[in-house]
């Protein structure tokens, strides 16, 4: 059980040694998808490293409790020209039902992520099934008056909550910089700052998903689901929260602020993975430049996925890193990976995968010992790697494979490829 | 859209054609399993036939929203031995999490449902994630004089309910013979009437599931989940309410009750499938005569399942009826079943399989019009047909179909197979 991991700790931005709370036991948390949308590999990254990072604990002997939670608290409404009268004279038969979209997607995620081999975790909690959690955790952070209710919502003090704890230290930014950059929204109004944010919201007429609680029929803020589920399961203070770089701010800075407030030390380590870059920017579905899990797995089979799930399957990450034999060099499935190498630029180093190639798909938050370095990776101290073949969308089918030094982001364009430094930049804007 | 379904009517004895309520769509609930413990051919059978009921709807030209529960409130207790004061200083993580349970046995019900090639429904309601749901109805009942509180839980008040509506009636019981008939248990100390049922219940401190309410920190009735989840989903008044045969009392016949109670018509179709039994007993994990699908499915690999995907696939009932003809019979698929069929009994009457052999798995609950009875159907009217091989646990592999004039049990022992018929027994001992 003697601790192989060095994490990354986004908290205190150093690389740490990893000791679990309750010796034996791993408690770990990572933000799972939204799901109003088909999964894309922008989506996959945070699965698959934390997967494997579930994996690699279970394998030193750790009990590990990984939650994963489903973000099915949407923001649908009811069709605007229909009126509320009408509405409520409807059939509820009649009528859009989220959690029926909910659950179309669910299912798809859950598709992509057997394609993947991506286990699943020990418990999915979903935002929408722990409504009374977000509520007792809104009460609790009103009775230690780090919030205030405003017209039927209620919202986080995050001034008042400054001037005891440190908010911003997770993102590295401090609050009069938010300040000066926080645009004015709807709903403002109801705010006594810019920066606050909601922990409960008054629900308008037209918003479906509404429960019922002491300020007003509404649904819960963004940020709480986390907060709340986390807890629940994994106990105030709990080992590993992750997910992916782009939640650092607001989401998880929120969430470990009303954490704090409600009297919670939440996470020992943050760990973030890297996103994945298309074109240059951020596999997003508000940009529309995703590319489809379930329609790369159908566009090439089991080919490569299967690959993957051969040397991943159950087996730990040490058992990985022994993949480097002869043997191995000749099985179809390391000439299928040292296909996608060959299209890769200078950038990617294929000499140094080479070394690797018994990694199939790695992480962007974590590192072995020097121990592990020493005996598996010779060449370099990998850090994260990543691997994908998918269609561009234009007929060109791209073979994309990523590894780290440091984490990275991986750019796709055309038929080339280059991979840069993602956190060092990134960290930099930060600071 | 024209309705080609008769569905037999529990709460009327009645065949009636069916008719939505809604044109154009339709709504279905249907009790799901309580996850914990792996799925066994007893689970199966609900899935499957409302799976096909479901299918066949929607080959109709119906808009199906179809919601199928997963009951994981549990009964999970903490260890007695370790005494309140030290679980409270326990870590979460040391804890037993029953989410967690739940959550395994919830996978392992949804790849048995893959394995089966049974559609996911339109929505999957957690009991858990609808507490609230739950306590809003009981505050309803209350409200309406149906209900009472008593030492921190909430009774149904049956004796008052039946003097204005008639309980009793979906599962042909009267309430004397009800009273007659009731043991005394635990917790009857709280209630007015032996017979009346808990809306809500204070937990006991080793109780670890537990909510806060009006009444008590505690957790819903068993019946509660189903009624709030179906009328939240599918409206006050919906479709077709569907379950094993065992549900009917008292699960069934109290969640129509307190419905009713609460001024929601509820149901207009009650449809049962009849239970599996082995060696002339209900298949139930209490029992341990189970068989588990899994493990079927791992012993007999994709075959004889698979076989049944072939002709079930995506393609609705109509298309299963019309593979009775010579290239069929040729497929291996087909020898396969035929291959069953020749370890039945006389009861089995293996001639009348024959000529419906093209349908795989079938209902209990539902039968087809004259004019397809008369069309794919000649020998005689079909109404259920179910089938399995499976292995009783001695190392002999056993083939089991069965099919229906009326509903039918299905009884296994050793290498001999009788049918019989069950409906009718059982509604001559309620009668």
């Amino acid at each position: 059980m003697e601790s192989k991991l060095v994490l990354y700790n986004t908290l205190t931005r150093r690389k740490e040694v990893f000791e679990p709370l309750t010796p034996g036991r791993v408690g770990m948390y990572v933000c799972g998808p939204t799901v109003y949308g088909d999964p894309h590999l922008g989506h996959a990254r945070p699965a698959v490293t934390f997967d494997l990072m579930f994996r690699y604990l279970k394998s030193c002997g750790y009990k590990v409790r990984y939650v994963r939670n489903i973000t099915d608290v949407g923001h649908l409404e009811h069709d605007a020209d229909e009126g509320e009268d009408k509405i409520a004279k409807k059939a509820r038969l009649e009528q859009l039902e989220p959690m029926e979209v909910a659950h179309y997607y669910t299912e798809r995620y859950h598709r992509a992520m057997d394609a993947l081999n991506v286990e699943t975790p020990s418990i999915e909690p979903y935002a929408s099934g722990h409504i009374i959690e977000q509520i007792e955790f809104v009460k609790k952070i009103l009775a230690d008056g780090f919030a205030y209710e405003s017209n039927g919502s209620v919202y986080f003090d995050v001034e008042k909550y400054n001037a005891k704890y440190n908010y911003g230290r997770l993102s590295g930014r401090n609050l009069d910089d938010i300040i000066a950059n926080t645009r004015e929204l709807d709903g403002q109004g109801d705010k006594r700052h810019s920066c606050d944010f909601a922990l409960w919201k008054k629900a308008s007429p037209e918003h479906i998903m509404r429960w019922p609680s002491p300020w007003s029929d509404g649904f819960p803020g963004w940020h709480m689901e986390c907060s709340a589920m986390s807890t629940k399961y994994l106990g105030q203070r709990f080992d590993i929260h992750g997910g992916g770089l782009d939640l650092r701010f607001p989401h998880h800075e929120n969430e470990l602020a009303q954490s704090r407030a409600a009297g919670r030390p939440f996470a020992n380590f943050w760990v973030h993975n890297a996103w994945v870059t298309q074109a240059g920017e951020k596999m997003s579905k508000s940009l529309g430049n995703t590319a489809d899990v379930l329609e790369a797995v159908a566009r090439y089979g089991a080919g490569f996925f299967e690959a993957m799930d051969q040397h991943r399957a159950d087996r730990g990450i040490e058992v990985l890193f022994e993949c480097h034999d002869e043997e191995l060099i000749q099985n179809p499935v390391t000439k299928e990976i040292v296909g996608c190498y060959t299209l890769m630029g200078d950038d990617a180093k294929p000499k140094a995968v080479k070394a690797s190639k018994g990694v199939i798909l790695c992480t962007g938050g974590f590192e072995f010992n020097e121990e592990l370095q020493a005996k598996y990776l010779k060449c370099y101290p990998m850090r994260g790697f990543y691997g994908w073949k998918y269609n561009t969308g234009d007929g060109i089918t791209m073979a994309v494979a990523g590894f780290a030094e440091d984490d990275l982001s991986i750019e796709v364009k055309e038929s080339a490829l280059t991979v840069t430094g993602k956190r060092a930049e990134d960290e930099k804007k930060a600071a």
